[in-house]
């Protein structure tokens, strides 16, 4: 992995631009800024937005998404990026506004795709360097162009786009919000933000800035949505501090671990401000928070003496009184070390009786409440007192602003038009409504499905094509997602099980006696042989009455019954079969069409079996020549 | 079905009581009260409690719990009542505090079992009766033996338990709390309660009576802990009131459409209070609020003209602006009515495009949070206006109290002991927590887990024996649970789906071109070929080397690595194989186990699968003689 260092930047952002007064006095008729939302209106996660202009092409973000229920065995989901990798000749940067994983996870996809140069600060160089370590990502993003743009003022020019940074504040130090001046008029891109006026390892949002943006006219305001339920405005980080000091003093002589999330550099600070004072050092747990703990102290965020921090195996050999513990697994996350902890299966920390564990972290994100429940629940069973933010205030602060932030935002940028990003249509919808309120037009503020877009020319907006996108989700090693048949399939398979029926067949005849069908997941079979026999008889049913049908036809059909009967009541062991589709690939010549048998069984078995349990397990029949 | 009525009860009542002032002033040295939580204490549903003395038994509540996210394809939870099965003859009697499923759902089940008498309401009557109308019940409960219990006053002596209802707040009418006499004292068990002062269809709860009780001195206080975390006092239901009325004006002349839980006949009294005063009718949809309504109605408790309802079916002859529909699906559950209606595929229902759909019920339970965004977001998109708790004060109260309440109740009854029931072991410690702060011992409250127990003897209480109970879950048709095992199965399944290898054998001898991989829910087979082949390579290769370790042995090991070598380069069609175990049955005498090749081939497979994609299909070797 290469990273081109910021003085070499500096050279570049000089020579490469294109704009010019010229350019902005020259809007050629035909030329539209058209953004496209790829993704993360719809999830709240997976952010990514792309801006177009003529030939050029530029993206903001590039997150991951987090499965839902439905998603059996996903690991992540990404970005369909396929337009970005068709038009990669015209993709001429990536521009990043934090160090979240729903804003930069999915740069590992998009450059073993297309190698396009990434701006961002360097806490998301520093993120995004660890991640492309991981094994599965090897070889990938080894000439990675990394620009470095900071909220500092210096602009970057990439074809028909000029962007700035500018402070936000929210849960990681360093966000930015970023002015995309295009040809039509200036963009204001304000991803995840809350306004915080005492942050920790921050300066408060450069609010300053934004009403200057809001004095020269903003075309558009792409802005944060998930707070638009939430009423009031942000508590600031610094408001927690006290809380970590007062529970360290209250729980002397006691262990002590405290949860959160990673990428929470500031109340990793507090945390480790909070234990020093108490003359306790901190041992860190889990791969995430070391690795973020390691990246943050490379670029000074965490200027605590270097003794201050040990690892949990170095934790090993000190008293536990001496010790505050930061460990990952604040969402409940199986396998987190926290949760190996609380199963007793950690191999170097052992809860104590009376441990004090501190949850400091939004409790409740979609889907994740069961988990932590049940973390909790386990450790309050091993006898820590455990303490969360419905017991305890100012335990967390969201990394969101509510309604009071947002207001304030779009009061002060008064844009012509608004995007509302980062949330879901529901929580689109409330910003809105919110805005509306202020007396903003309804009518200015674009909600957009993933892949919907708006076209912005002459100062005037209005909605563009759609691209078509497909869900890309990612199961294992592989880079390249897996399909929506697949998914189907292990829905089936987690709600009923599996019952393969393998017909053996030769020379074109049905092995009629050595069919054998094998279940997993769909009863305990032990306890269910008789189940198993039966449903052999269904299917040896089926391949008499074909036999019998077989005969009827030769012998012109309904009048022969009595035949009929008399072949059903030898029973027979034969059926001779056709193979035209399915799964067998020989070249006799069978009387009947294999793919026709096949149907018949897998439908006349689905329905005895849902008959008999009340459950559908997905049924395969699987002819074998032998 | 058959249902005692009031006036048999009464009889009953009288006669079978063997309570009397001997049984209390000479207890036997050796009887103790057993207080026993068969479940309800760790999931929040699934209620049940025993009480146990001498030889006589009797159970509160007996209800259904809902599947965590492990519990694939898990229909219900019910609890394990094996205990009560094994002493049918002890068990005198079951209470029932309220119609709630997570109080009643389990009871057919029970039933099906044994036949005990149930003591409960109207309400609950008719709600249990509803449920073994039930197809999958039929036969059961035919003979049930019913007998009214009122919050009015009335004793029912069973055994040694004589129990008397009395009147708490809760989110369905007429819910009762238990006083419970015992021959070691008073047990009061307060299942779901609230307070509220100005209930709908209800009166307050009693709490002069629950003084009285407290005066007299109470043993052991059950009571409700889910509102342990919550700051704060009950809100009434009443106060929501005005809020249905406002909205209903808001939308004069459009669609409206609420939904709530259909247990909650106080909440569908409100609403079609106020859909009435706007001269609109109520259109029931979805079968749950039908079942619920017509329960209700038919005990009086909707006092509304008969035409007030309307089915969904009738509703299509109607103008929409002279409906308000109620309407189940609250929590976003997948085929509900407002889930039809949000897709577009209810018969009788069509979305239009200013729709007001307003959601009257807790947004948060544990797990539906997700469902629940979903259903509202694909509201939204097809044009409704969404109303929802977080964006409309008063939409929804809680049925259970918070810590004010709790507090209330602690401090009126003032418990020697304290079982926390309804809640997770994190409310339970909250609860412990909460009474502790009031200047009760901790070590008073007993913090059970399903299955474990307290004994109560000479006014004191120490931890009994726990219960092993397994949990029961229900999937389909059978009354019978589904195992573990097959549930661990659906897991594998469900993350990476199945892989079978089908080894047919002939004579003992393993036809090895013969050799079919089938699979579903790993990859999407038609792009993945290729990686089926070398499967087939990889099992190929360990035949060719058990019969090269064979030759190997014959000749006496590594001397003969180059034959060895000379064979596999060779190839071979067969391995003789040694059916010890496995799956075959067969009376040749093979050379190898084949168990040992079975497992060979399991593990090799998964592990060349593994390396191949990072996932990890449940491999399924299946040998069949052909």
């Amino acid at each position: 992995m290469k990273f081109i260092n910021t003085d070499k930047m500096k050279n570049i952002n000089i020579n490469q631009g294109s704009f010019s007064i010229d350019n902005l006095n020259n809007p050629e008729q035909d030329k539209k800024l058209k953004i496209i939302t790829l993704s993360g209106t719809e999830s709240v996660t997976k952010n990514m937005t792309i801006y177009e202009y003529g030939d050029d092409i530029i993206a903001v973000d590039c997150g991951i998404g987090y499965p839902d229920s439905e998603m059996l065995g996903v690991d992540v989901v990404i970005p369909d990026m396929t337009y970005l990798v068709e038009n990669a000749h015209r993709f001429k940067g990536l521009f990043i506004t934090h160090g979240h994983e729903d804003h930069i996870g999915a740069i590992p996809y998009l450059l073993k795709q297309v190698n396009v140069p990434i701006y961002g600060n360097k806490l998301v160089q520093g993120f995004i360097g660890e991640r492309l370590k991981e094994k599965r990502f090897s070889g990938i993003g080894e000439n990675i162009s990394f620009h470095l743009l900071t909220s500092e003022g210096e602009e970057v020019t990439v074809g028909s786009f000029t962007v700035s940074g500018f402070r936000v504040n929210h849960s990681v130090p360093s966000s930015m919000g970023l002015a995309i001046k295009t040809p039509v008029g200036m963009v204001l891109h304000m991803a995840d933000y809350k306004i915080d006026w005492t942050p920790v390892l921050d300066k408060p949002i450069d609010l300053a800035k934004i009403a200057e943006f809001g004095e020269k006219g903003v075309l558009c305001l792409l802005s944060d949505c998930l707070g638009a339920t939430t009423d009031g405005y942000s508590k600031s980080e610094t408001s927690l501090s006290s809380t970590f000091h007062e529970l360290f003093e209250q729980a002397s002589d006691r262990q002590i671990m405290v949860t959160t999330i990673s990428s929470n550099i500031s109340r990793i600070y507090q945390i480790t401000d909070a234990a020093l004072k108490m003359e306790r050092k901190v041992a860190l747990s889990g791969r995430s928070i070391d690795q973020s703990v390691r990246v943050a102290r490379g670029l000074g965020y965490l200027p605590f003496p270097d003794d201050a921090f040990i690892t949990d195996e170095d934790a090993m050999r000190y008293l536990q009184k001496d010790l505050v513990y930061i460990i990952a697994g604040c969402y409940g996350q199986q396998g987190s070390a926290l949760d190996r902890v609380a199963r007793g299966e950690h191999s170097n920390i052992v809860l104590e009786q009376d441990s004090l564990v501190v949850f400091s972290a939004d409790p409740n994100p979609p889907g994740v409440e069961e988990d932590v429940e049940r973390l909790m629940d386990q450790l309050t069973l091993r006898g820590a007192e455990v303490i969360y933010s419905k017991i305890q205030e100012n335990l967390h602060v969201s990394g969101h602003g509510p309604k009071g932030d947002l207001t304030t935002i779009a009061s002060i940028v008064r844009p012509k038009y608004f995007i509302p990003i980062g949330g879901t249509v529901t929580k689109a919808r409330a910003y809105r409504d919110l805005v509306s309120k202020l007396g903003f037009d309804k009518n200015s503020v674009f909600e957009l499905l993933e892949g919907e877009s708006v076209e912005f020319s002459d100062g005037h907006a209005k909605r563009g094509e759609r691209l078509t996108l497909k869900q890309i989700l990612i199961d294992g090693s592989s880079v390249a997602g897996i399909g929506p048949m697949v998914i189907k399939d292990r829905e089936q398979l987690s709600t009923d099980g599996v019952f393969v029926v393998v017909v053996p067949m030769r020379g074109g005849v049905i092995l009629r006696d050595k069919i054998e069908v094998i279940t997993r997941g769909f009863i305990y079979v032990r306890e269910s042989k008789e189940l198993m026999n039966r449903s052999k008889d269904v299917i040896g049913r089926i391949i008499d009455k074909m036999n019998g049908n077989q005969i009827n036809q030769d012998n012109g059909g309904k009048k022969n019954r009595k035949k009929d009967k008399q072949k059903k009541d030898q029973g027979s062991d034969l059926v001779e079969i056709n193979a035209v589709n399915g799964d067998i690939t020989t070249d006799v010549v069978f009387k009947h069409d294999w793919g026709a048998v096949k149907g018949k069984i897998e439908k006349d078995v689905g329905r005895f079996l849902y008959k008999e349990t009340g459950r559908n397990p997905m049924v395969i029949v699987h002819g074998m020549d032998v």
